[in-house]
């Protein structure tokens, strides 16, 4: 790409004319040499990355509107491989108590009387507006009225990969898991190609549907080739009770019913032993690491390292604002990095440039997505995020990566774009109205505070 | 203080004037009711807290320029146990390493050959700049040259207990632990009565000075009724280096010499067995709690419940930003929570209001200074800070003290103040220029990566 660049530009012929051309800034590519390019400049040609070059390069080659990302750092989108969006309006409703107590005097009762398609819709402009300002361009979803939450995504801009969450127990939107299938199927279709949104089976766990549920689950994916979104051996109670049913581990027991899709995503795969982890990379199982969530719950550590050296597909996610208790990617990957340097007892386990693939391209192929995202590649959709980098706290900067991972907040994104859209710009969203997405959370909120007054 | 304030008010007496009053926000006290005044106020008089209670208690006993917090969160100045300022210019200079390997190629070789008067003056400005945006209003320091870091310090507004660090090995600025101790001496008689400083004797650990040093080292503090600042228990190379000399723990070890002072404070406290503990709490040694650290580095987990339940004075720190790498408190209030739930398999394990009392009132006891800091009571220093709560990361806001420790960030505070100073206000440094600090830190920056390159 960039040879024939120069070829053009050596050749006298007039660059190309792009929709946008960053330039300056030092640019972490995430491709496959992992170049970091101090300068370096995108091209981006609508949705699409044109080239990733030398700002001479660039320059020589494409032309159009100018972003001076000097003294910045860009690099791929964040994404956020498992969570519940709406539920940011559950955040630090109730902390600190045990898993039950929490779910059943807090979040159950929250969730029976405030799920509704005007509270998913409230909740995922709230969390959509969080994820643009902390620099995640694809987030994944498995929560309530998902047409609600796809709509409302799509129009904030983000990337998502969303499925109605299937569940054994009536739910807001539906009586039973054949309805919730139901809805499912109608949803699929209605976004099936959609630019932005890719349509999911969530069936919410092993231990919450029974076998033959979970089997259309995966018969429903297959159909439409799409991911299988489920939780996954979060629990030590989870283990429990599928082996008490089963005589099985969570993995050993959906490997024995042929559970898994062309695309499943597994959320947290914390409880899993050797044999577990063989089924997930043989069955191309991706596995969403949540290391926030993980401590803040107590559900145990996931083994990252025995994943990553099985090649098992590995991204990381944030979990539901509920459990966690932000959105934000940035503490996610050092979160990562610093929970497995102390479970391995070893510093150089899980190193900054690791974690950052974890939250990019390792998130793309969990996702099935790493033919369109993850890097900043020609041809790839065009999500990406400029980051600053002046802070006292980011000062000096000998490397940019480590700075990234280790000094570095959500709240340091400057500007967030996803599919060649600039969501936000120096910190303001433009996709969003901010005060009005804040003010009615905090209006609903009121609704929640209610629902769950004793 | 309150009543009769009331009886003033009553009386019709006029209003006592102060210089600042703070009101119509959130005050976090941490008295010894743990009070949340949902709105409260603060009436601040020179460099005292003259009263806390409601706007309207306080709006009749006090007149002076009012500092609307409304919407905002008031709380104590979080107070940081442990760390070395000026390593700030070696933050992301190398990390994911072994320890000896990063101490050896890059650590211990920039130490030698940048290392300087000139270089902890810089630190200490970017370190403070830092922590000033960030809410720390006291900082704990072993390093070098530590006159000049308390110069900057003070100038720049903050509290500081300081001391030089001694060592057995020629250092910066001593070509032995005698001249260090000489140094140390000069110090204390240089700021001993300070408003801000608090010097301290700051022997650097048992395994890296023999035992004449630290029983010198343990007579000046008693001498001079200072604290005694000391690495212990960090790694598992120390506990095998001192076992193999000494066949004791680290504790046992200082406890066999009758190292401790009246004001001991042990920075990391890792690898201790119940009788350490036990050994620590009759001794009166503050312990302070590196989480951010002790994960990056792989050091190990400290038994922070054990130390709670034993009723060992803990409180918070950051420890140096190369090993951090940011001097956070926030960052450092979280990772306890939730490294001591994962860590006990149980949600309930140190819930946020424990976590901002450590890095409030647990801090300013373990540094002997609770009468003075640590809470807003009457008659104690004004440090306190106030906190913005409107992003949309966290919003919506049930409870304020979870929101502080879970969702929260230092670049959330808007304003600090340290003894009746703002030395932030609405994000603006007053106390230092900032652009002047990251200038002089970059440039210097250079000096640092000239001194590591191969």
């Amino acid at each position: 790409m960039l040879l024939s660049l120069a070829a053009a530009s050596t050749a006298g012929q007039s660059p190309r004319h792009v929709s946008l051309v960053l330039t300056g800034g030092t640019v972490i590519t995430m491709d496959a040499s992992r170049r970091v390019l101090t300068p370096g400049a995108v091209a981006i040609d609508g949705a699409t990355i044109a080239a990733v070059g030398s700002p001479a390069d660039i320059a020589a080659g494409y032309s159009g509107d100018i972003l001076d990302t000097t003294g910045d750092i860009v690099l791929p989108g964040l994404v956020n491989t498992h969570g519940h969006a709406p539920m940011v309006l559950y955040r630090g409703l109730a902390d600190d108590l045990a898993l039950m107590d929490w779910l059943q005097r807090y979040i159950f009762p929250a969730e029976a009387k405030t799920v509704s398609p005007e509270m998913v819709r409230i909740g995922t402009e709230l969390a959509a507006l969080e994820m643009i300002q902390s620099g995640t361009t694809t987030f994944t979803d498995m929560y309530y009225f998902e047409d609600d939450i796809a709509e409302r995504a799509r129009a904030a801009g983000l990337r998502g990969v969303l499925g109605e969450t299937i569940i054994k127990f009536p739910v807001a939107d539906a009586a039973s898991p054949a309805e919730s299938l139901a809805r499912t199927e109608a949803f699929i279709k209605r976004f099936r190609g959609d630019p932005l949104i890719t349509p999911a089976v969530a069936p919410h766990s092993a231990y919450t549907l029974d076998t033959a549920t979970l089997l259309s689950c995966r018969d429903l994916a297959v159909k439409y080739d799409v991911p299988l979104l489920v939780h996954l051996a979060e629990t030590q109670d989870e283990v429990r009770i599928i082996r008490e049913a089963s005589h099985r581990t969570p993995v050993g027991y959906l490997e024995s019913i042929g559970f898994w899709a062309p695309h499943t995503v597994a959320a947290h795969g914390i409880w899993v032993d050797d044999a577990d982890i063989a089924v997930l990379k043989a069955r191309h199982v991706g596995v969403s690491h949540n290391p926030a969530s993980n401590m803040k719950l107590a559900s145990g550590v996931a083994p990252v390292p025995k994943y990553l050296a099985a090649g098992v597909a590995l991204g990381l996610g944030t979990d539901g604002a509920a459990s966690n208790n932000d959105l934000d990617m940035f503490e996610a990957m050092r979160q990562t990095a610093y929970l497995h340097k102390l479970e391995s007892q070893d510093p150089r386990t899980l190193p900054a440039g690791l974690a950052l693939e974890l939250a990019t391209l390792g998130g793309a192929r969990v996702l099935g997505l790493e033919e369109r995202i993850g890097s900043l590649e020609p041809s790839k959709r065009a999500d990406l995020i400029i980051v600053g980098t002046n802070r006292a706290r980011q000062t000096p900067l000998f490397d940019p990566v480590s700075q990234l991972v280790y000094a570095t907040h959500g709240d340091d994104v400057k500007t967030t774009i996803v599919d060649g859209r600039i969501l936000m710009k120096d910190r303001r969203v433009l996709s969003l109205d901010e005060g009005r997405v804040l003010d009615q959370a905090r209006t609903f909120a009121e609704k929640v505070r209610v629902a769950v007054a004793r």
